[in-house]
C-alpha cells in the first residue's frame, strides 16, 4: 500500500507557527487540530504516508493545546517555513486555505520566524516613514474619501482642494470609485492630484492624494504609473479584489515607491463569526502589513459596522505586534468618526492611528475646509 | 447644507439585480435592505445628497422585499450598469464589497442585464468546449492532483504518468504544490506534461494536465506562459489568492487559450455561515464563471467538508443557470468521492460534472493506473 515512497527531506529546520482557536469538546477539538496537520500541509490520507521526511518535516505539528473556555482550545500548530516556497500566496494558502471550508477554526495570530519573514520587505513606509513623508510626528493622522459615485472629476477634485485646503493628511478616492463613466480614472486622477497639489502649494503641508486604483489585471500598473506621473503621492489598493500579493508586488517596486492604503471591500466575511474565518488581528493587521500597506482602513467600532471595541484594539494590535524586520503601520478606522469619539477612541487606537472621517466631516456645515480644519485642530490638541 | 450639487447623469437605464437575503425582523431587515442600497453605491450620507441624477440613478433600488421565514427575508436590489464601470473587481465590489463587513447579509444570486454580460466573455470552453477537448461526450469527468507536497518534481511526475495511463481524464497539481525545494515549479511542470504526454501517445486518450499556476504577482504570467510551452494543456489557478480578476484576464489571453479550472482555497469563509457572506451559488458558480473558470474545484458534501448537498446542489445550478452568452461550467466537488457515492451524487450534479478523487483513488490498491481504470469504467457505465 506504499505509493508515497520514504526518503530523506532537506529542510532548514526553521518553523513557523500559526494560532487557531478550535471550538468542538476536547476529542473534537484535538482531532480538528490534527486535521489542520494534514488539511494544510499534505491533504492525502495520512496512513498512506510512511515514516520519513514528509513525515518528520511536511505535516504540520501541533505545538501547544489549551482549552480556552467551555469547547474552545487555543492550537498552536508549526509548519517548516520551506512549504511556503517563500512566496505569499502558498504561505497563505498554509495558513488558512483548505480549512477555509470547514467549520469551528479560526485563525487567531501569526508568528513567523525570522528567516520567513526575511524574504518579505513588509511595508515601505511603515508609521515611521509615514509619519515623516507627512510631517506629523506624534498625532493621529487625518484621512477622507472623496465622493460619491456620480459627481465628475472637477466635481471630485474640487472636494479634494477643499478638503486639503482644511489640512487633511490624506485624500483618497472612495473605493467605489473605479473607472465609471462619470468622473473616467485617468481624468479624475489628474485633477485630483492637481488639486491637492495646488491646496498644498497653499497650506504649505504635505496632504496626500491617494487615488483609488482599481480595474483590470492587466492594467492595474499602468494605471498606478500613470497615477504616479499625475501627481499621485500614495495609492489605496483593494486586496479583496487585486489580491493581497498584488499589494506586495507594488510595495516592493522601487519605480512606483509610494505608501499603500488598503481598504477591505469584500473581505469582511473572513472576520464576521467568531468561530471560524480569520480574526481581525491577523486579517486588518498581520496579514496586511506583510502585503507592504502603510495603512490599513478597517471599520470603526462606532458607526454603522459591527466590529466591537475589542476587535478593533485586537487590529491595533495586529499592526503594531513584534514581526522582525516588518514595520509597523496605522489602522485606519472608518465609520462613526466624530469630535465626540477621540476621547474614547485614543484607548483603543493610541495616537498611531489614521482616523478615516467621511459623513461627520460633510455634516457638520456646508463649508468643507472649516469642517476639516475643526477636526485637525482637535487632534493637535488631543 | 449642500455640498454636492443637484445635476442630471446619463445613464443607460439598464441594471443589474442581486437577490440578498436579510435577517431581522421586518422593520430592522428592510433597513437593512435600505442601507445596502446607500453602502454599495454612495456610501454617503443619504439626506446629504439632493433630487436629481445621483438620488435616481446611482443609489441601488429596492425592487422587491419578501418574507421567506421568520426573520428572514428576500430582497432583490439593481443598481445601474454604468456604477460598475463594466469592470469585474468593480462589479462585485458593488454586489459585496462594504457590506461583507456587516452582519446578516448574504448574496444569494446574480441577476445581470445582458448589456453589462456582454462586457465579459467568461468561461474559454465551458461544458461543451471542455468535452470536445477532452473527447468525452457524455459521462462525468475524472480528475485528480498528484501530491503530496515532499515529493520531487520526478515521483510527481511519475504518479501523474501512472494516473494518465489508468486513463483519468485531468490530472492537475495539488493545489498546496507551489515552488517548493522539493519541486520547484519549473521543473515540475516540465516533467509532469511530459509524463502526461506519454501516457497520452500510448492511450490514444487526451488527457490534460493542470499545472496549480501560484506565485509571485510579478512571474505570474511569465509562469503561465512557461507552462503553456512546456506542454501543459491546462491550469489551475486560485482565486482566493491572485484575485478574481486575474483568472478572468487569464481567461481572456488568446495567447494561452487553455481551459482553466480555479480552486477556492482561502475562499471558504464567505459561504460558511447561511446568514452572512456569499452563497455557494454565487460564490463557486456565478463568480467563478463570470471570471472566466472552466471548472469550478468546490467541497463535495460527502467526505471531510461541511457543505452539504442541498448547498451543492446550489453550486450545480450556478455552473449552469442562465447568464446571458456567459458559458455553462463544470463543478468540481472532491472529498469522499468513492465508487460508492456516484449513485446518490448523479441526483446532485448530473452528467456535467469533474468528479475530484484523490484519496478513495490511493486507497484502493498499491497500482494507480489500475485504481484509476477502475474509476474510469464505473463512470462509462453510469
Amino acid at each position: 500500500m506504499r505509493i508515497i515512497p520514504s526518503f530523506p527531506l532537506t529542510v532548514s529546520g526553521s518553523r513557523f507557527r500559526v494560532r487557531y482557536q478550535i471550538l468542538g469538546d476536547e476529542k473534537t477539538a484535538r482531532s480538528r487540530a490534527e486535521d489542520i496537520c494534514i488539511e494544510q500541509t499534505i491533504e492525502y490520507p495520512a496512513d498512506l504516508v510512511p515514516e520519513g521526511g514528509i513525515r518528520e518535516h511536511v505535516f504540520g505539528r501541533i505545538e501547544t493545546f489549551v482549552s480556552t473556555g467551555s469547547d474552545r482550545y487555543d492550537a498552536v500548530i508549526s509548519y517548516a517555513d520551506e512549504i511556503s516556497g517563500y512566496e505569499l500566496p502558498q504561505l497563505i494558502n498554509i495558513i488558512f486555505g483548505n480549512i477555509s471550508m470547514k467549520p469551528a477554526i479560526r485563525v487567531m495570530e501569526l508568528d513567523l520566524s525570522d528567516d520567513l519573514l526575511s524574504h518579505f520587505n513588509g511595508p515601505r513606509f511603515g508609521v515611521t516613514g509615514l509619519r515623516e513623508l507627512i510631517g506629523v510626528p506624534r498625532r493621529p493622522l487625518l484621512f477622507t474619501a472623496i465622493k460619491p459615485i456620480g459627481l465628475s472629476a472637477q466635481q471630485l477634485a474640487d472636494m479634494a482642494y477643499k478638503l486639503a485646503l482644511g489640512g487633511l493628511d490624506i485624500i483618497k478616492d472612495d473605493h467605489g470609485i473605479a473607472n465609471q463613466p462619470f468622473a473616467p480614472f485617468k481624468e479624475r486622477v489628474m485633477r485630483a492630484a492637481e488639486a491637492v497639489a495646488n491646496a498644498n502649494a497653499k497650506t504649505g503641508l504635505n496632504t496626500l492624494y491617494a487615488p483609488n486604483v482599481t480595474g483590470p489585471t492587466e492594467i492595474m500598473i499602468e494605471r498606478i504609473h500613470f497615477a504616479k506621473e499625475a501627481g499621485a503621492t500614495s495609492l489605496m489598493l483593494l486586496p479583496g479584489f487585486c489580491g493581497l500579493d498584488f499589494v506586495r508586488r507594488v510595495a516592493d517596486d522601487d519605480s512606483i515607491d509610494l505608501p499603500i492604503f488598503v481598504h477591505p471591500a469584500f473581505m469582511g466575511s473572513f472576520a464576521l463569526s467568531p468561530d471560524f474565518g480569520v480574526d481581525h488581528l491577523v486579517l486588518h493587521g498581520q496579514m496586511m502589513r506583510l502585503a507592504g500597506a502603510d495603512i490599513s482602513v478597517m471599520p470603526n467600532y462606532i458607526g454603522r459596522f459591527s466590529y466591537n471595541r475589542d476587535e478593533c484594539y485586537r487590529i491595533t494590535r495586529g499592526c503594531a505586534v513584534p514581526m522582525g524586520q516588518i514595520k509597523s503601520i496605522f489602522p485606519g478606522p472608518g465609520g462613526g468618526i466624530s469630535p465626540e469619539s477621540f476621547a474614547d477612541m485614543v484607548m483603543v487606537y493610541g495616537l498611531d492611528v489614521a482616523y478615516l472621517i467621511s459623513g461627520n466631516l460633510h455634516r457638520q456645515s456646508p463649508d468643507l475646509t472649516k469642517n476639516a480644519q475643526r477636526f485637525r485642530e482637535m487632534l493637535e490638541n488631543l
